[in-house]
């Protein structure tokens, strides 16, 4: 069971795990999600850009801006 | 006849409930709303993403951002 | 005549009556207006879904988040 | 000459005449001008929908979310 | 050289002035503008509607949603 | 080096210069910049509209809305 | 591992480094990042701008609204 009361919880708790950043475009990244803010804006370490599955970037540090986010999964 | 006197009651009497959450980009999460708040903003548990009706993909946890939701229901 | 002085008393006197709502991707939602809010937040109860004049679905309960609202009508 | 200091004063000297509200979808209504308030959420009775100029529907009272609205103008 | 300070001060001296008013969806209005506000809500007299450089409607008054709004243009 | 602080700060250097607007829907104009606000609301002198890197239009001044730009730069 | 507690700090400490913004319509600029505010508005220096990987332009200094900003990452 979630242990969490709000979705800023949940999110607080996945902090320096690796996850899955959907964008509203179709773009994905998986990186450690190093932290964010209420709005959703991401810093991500040692991620990788994917499109249809396909890896097409990696970067050291990337920065999304929320209103980009779609859904944000902790990776299995 | 709906108990709730607002919207914001209504979503918080099916927390812990299965439910569907539609997108605006026609993608389907099922699975269990774990808490979610004002913006809509959701956290799911034990859930998989549909598209077209074909399970997609499956996610222990996901977190949605509200802005992206078209509409949420009860799972039947 | 219209005895209501805004939007927002329209749209009260319309509560617990059958309605359509129209939604900006051009899905049609038919049900009993069970809430809403100043945002067009909507409950709806024992409703379905159309699309192009054709029922897709139907739900028991959904909610509806109000920036996807176009119109709403009082069912003939 | 236009009588109005500002836009929503234009607004209130139309109410209760016949309006063309064009949406930015595309879509037409035309009816009378019940109320609106200052997010130009309107509501409308006796109205009815057109697209490309056909006439697709008709509402007893319409309430119309004022995000999706491009124009309004009095119907001559 | 433009008297104005700020652009709100631009668009008040064009005021009962005939202007082009371009829209995000490419439609363009000409008329006089009777009078806006700080969201770019504007009222326009005697105006013409333009699609592609061909007049497809005309009207008495018509007042536009400030979020349509590309730009403004004094007609030359 | 930039000797701005602050985006704004960078924008207020450019008064009075001549500018290249490019706007979110690929629209390009050049002129001087007159004044702007928080907002990116612009006005602008003795520009031309250019699409595709032809000009379409030329106006004395024109005031665009900021929602609408995508990137200002000072031309070369 | 980042030393940020948030996104802003994670922005605060590329400043005056090499970036590459990537915005929501696919146009990717590379520049100096010489500095933005909290909506992501940013000021680059001796900045181009991509298109599918091809230089189309390049700029001494250019102002990126915030809203079209996809993602920022520090070029490696």
């Amino acid at each position: 069971m979630c242990a969490s009361k709000t979705p800023a919880e949940f999110l607080t708790n996945v902090i320096s795990r690796p996850v899955v950043v959907k964008l509203n475009n179709g773009i994905e990244f998986r990186g450690t999600l190093a932290c964010l803010d209420g709005y959703m804006n991401i810093a991500l370490e040692n991620c990788a850009e994917f499109v249809g599955g396909q890896q097409r970037a990696s970067y050291g540090d990337a920065f999304i801006r929320g209103n980009n986010v779609l859904y944000i999964s902790p990776a299995k």
